[in-house]
């Protein structure tokens, strides 16, 4: 119960999924959480979860940790700044400069506040669905600003490294171009790029690969939630909008007239562009690694996926990532299995050897 | 060897990973198989693989294969039609309106010719990567036309079927605008989405998660058939980027502007256009079926996804889906696992008595 870092009592305000899973993670390590939000219900059922206890008179909290919607994040903070003069406060929301900017113009003390933001992925379920490891192996962004050190704030990174997470430094603005990029723009474009199948026929929708679901799956997103996000970030996130148009812009030129001269050059250079980009998102452990990819086919029943894993760890390999793929109609996966290159070959003679159906090997 | 519907010889005209493929599938029916290529290094290399044999004088095959780009498929089908007056010819290439309108112009037997698209997801690798199971469980395109009977094409539908595919009859235009939607426009898009990262600093990157992976997967495909295949269909894909920019720009208004009236309602309703959009995609088995997820934490080391994977087969469960995701710097990993929903709750807690930590739980 004491191998942890912060002491506490860490206030949480707003016992949502962030919120709650806070608090479970906080509880596991014996750490007197504290928990507020404006729904009296939501505070007995997060309780109730054992995500720590409600308020009374003469709280003096550490730390306070704000988990409500980003439009209510900066009022929030004043407030919290406001009525504990002692601690340390810091917010979840998944953009940093507006409500910083905002709490600049509430004239709130800013020398005992610094946002964050744990980058967990998920964003649905409330209390119901808090995990005490939601945030374990995840990046936690600090965002640090001028009024306050990170020395200060060691707070902060205490919480993060009690809950597993892996602590960023980056200042507020750096945050929130660097998320318009990698979360942000994603989102939008996906949302967008679904938008298309609306109207689409069963048929067509039917030829629908890994392709259309890979970049597609973030569009289920939900609304509610998005429209604060990207409004909040709308400067970085509408650069990045307005580059990709332009470049939407010559590949639609392009294909009016697919025959015209520099017509194929371009549609060339879009696709070029794409490969360089993707090759800059680093794979596995943070490295930009290179892993062999052998495809295996898997019936589809109890056990078949479990023996194969077995016998790929008898063979004494690693899967460094792997995804299971169905086609339509078929009572058959594909099981894509990414591995060290130089155990390519030996696994996939070992897996043949064993009767396995090898439908794909890349290096 | 006589578990087979097509009687042969089967002729394949270009012998890289779809000829070669197919090559492999036949062959190991029995099936007669000629191969031809404009390079006799490739036929040499297919005939080492044990794709097929050399062409011989007197050959008279019953269908011929045509395997080859894009660009040059129109004119390589009229040339076998030409030559072998008695068998049918197909060909695989990825978009069906433009040989056929070619074949046209080219006054070629139509009556003989049915093109085809096997939907099997990867391009790369020549025959050194072909595999005779390749299009196992994958839709398989029949493009029909006028001149033809789909009757009088039964050889291509045998074909498909020797290859374990699925037979989908649909006309070229069908066809065509059909992928357009679920792999054109998504190959664009998700190309000029990765552009976006090349100017991206290391630490913009290194907060990618798996949204930003997923939505850019497709983007380090190959240029130079890219080219031939988006040239080829740009009318029907014209259509669809065109009205992405009509919503891209409704979204990039929106945030020019954000707090201006209707700009937040403009955002909500693409985002939920993508969730209306998304939902339209068939799941497994070609249902648009429901299933629970869990999210499992997996040490990254070997076995311990093969122990995962054996203890959910020993509780009963079949896995629906599975995807394996790493936190940069993490030396853990998250098993995301898709389950029928009626035995999500017996299934988390069996897995927590095993000692598994859920961190996730989604309905």
């Amino acid at each position: 119960m004491t191998d942890r870092r912060l002491v506490g009592p860490v206030r949480i305000v707003g016992a949502g999924l962030l919120g709650a899973s806070i608090g479970l993670a906080l509880r596991a390590r014996g750490v007197d959480v504290i928990l507020a939000d404006i729904s009296p219900s939501t505070v007995t059922l997060a309780v109730d979860y054992g995500a720590g206890r409600a308020a009374a008179a003469g709280d003096a909290p550490q730390l306070i940790v704000v988990c409500v919607p980003p439009d209510v994040t900066a009022t929030t903070v004043a407030a919290e700044l406001a009525a504990y003069p002692d601690a340390l406060v810091t917010d979840v929301a998944s953009i940093k400069l507006a409500p910083l900017t905002e709490l600049r113009a509430l004239g709130a003390d800013l020398s005992r506040y610094i946002g964050s933001h744990p980058m967990a992925g998920r964003e649905r379920g409330g209390a119901v669905s808090a995990r005490a490891d939601l945030f374990v192996g995840r990046p936690w962004v600090i965002a640090g600003h001028d009024a306050i050190t990170y020395g200060r704030a060691a707070a902060v990174e205490d919480l993060a490294l009690d809950l597993g997470a892996v602590p960023i430094e980056m200042d507020a603005a750096e945050h929130d171009s660097s998320v318009a990029l990698v979360s942000h723009a994603p989102q939008v474009i996906a949302s967008l790029l679904a938008s298309r199948l609306r109207e689409a026929s069963d048929s067509a929708v039917g030829l629908a690969g890994q392709g259309l679901r890979d970049t597609t799956r973030i569009a289920s997103s939900e609304p509610g939630l998005w429209v604060q996000i990207l409004a909040a970030n709308a400067q970085p996130l509408l650069g990045i909008l307005e580059e990709f148009r332009t470049e939407l812009d010559a590949v639609i030129s392009a294909l009016a007239e697919p025959d015209a001269p520099g017509a194929r050059r371009a549609i060339a250079e879009a696709i070029a562009g794409g490969n360089a980009g993707v090759a800059r998102i680093p794979g596995k452990h943070g490295q930009a690694k290179h892993f062999s990819q052998l495809i295996v086919q898997v019936d589809d029943t109890p056990g078949e996926l479990a023996r194969l894993m077995a016998e790929i760890g008898q063979a004494g390999v690693n899967i460094e990532d792997l995804r299971l793929e169905h086609s339509p109609g078929a009572q058959i996966g594909l099981a894509e299995i990414a591995i060290l290159p130089e155990v390519e070959h030996r696994l996939a003679a070992e897996l043949q050897s064993r009767g396995w159906k090898i439908t794909g090997e890349f290096s």
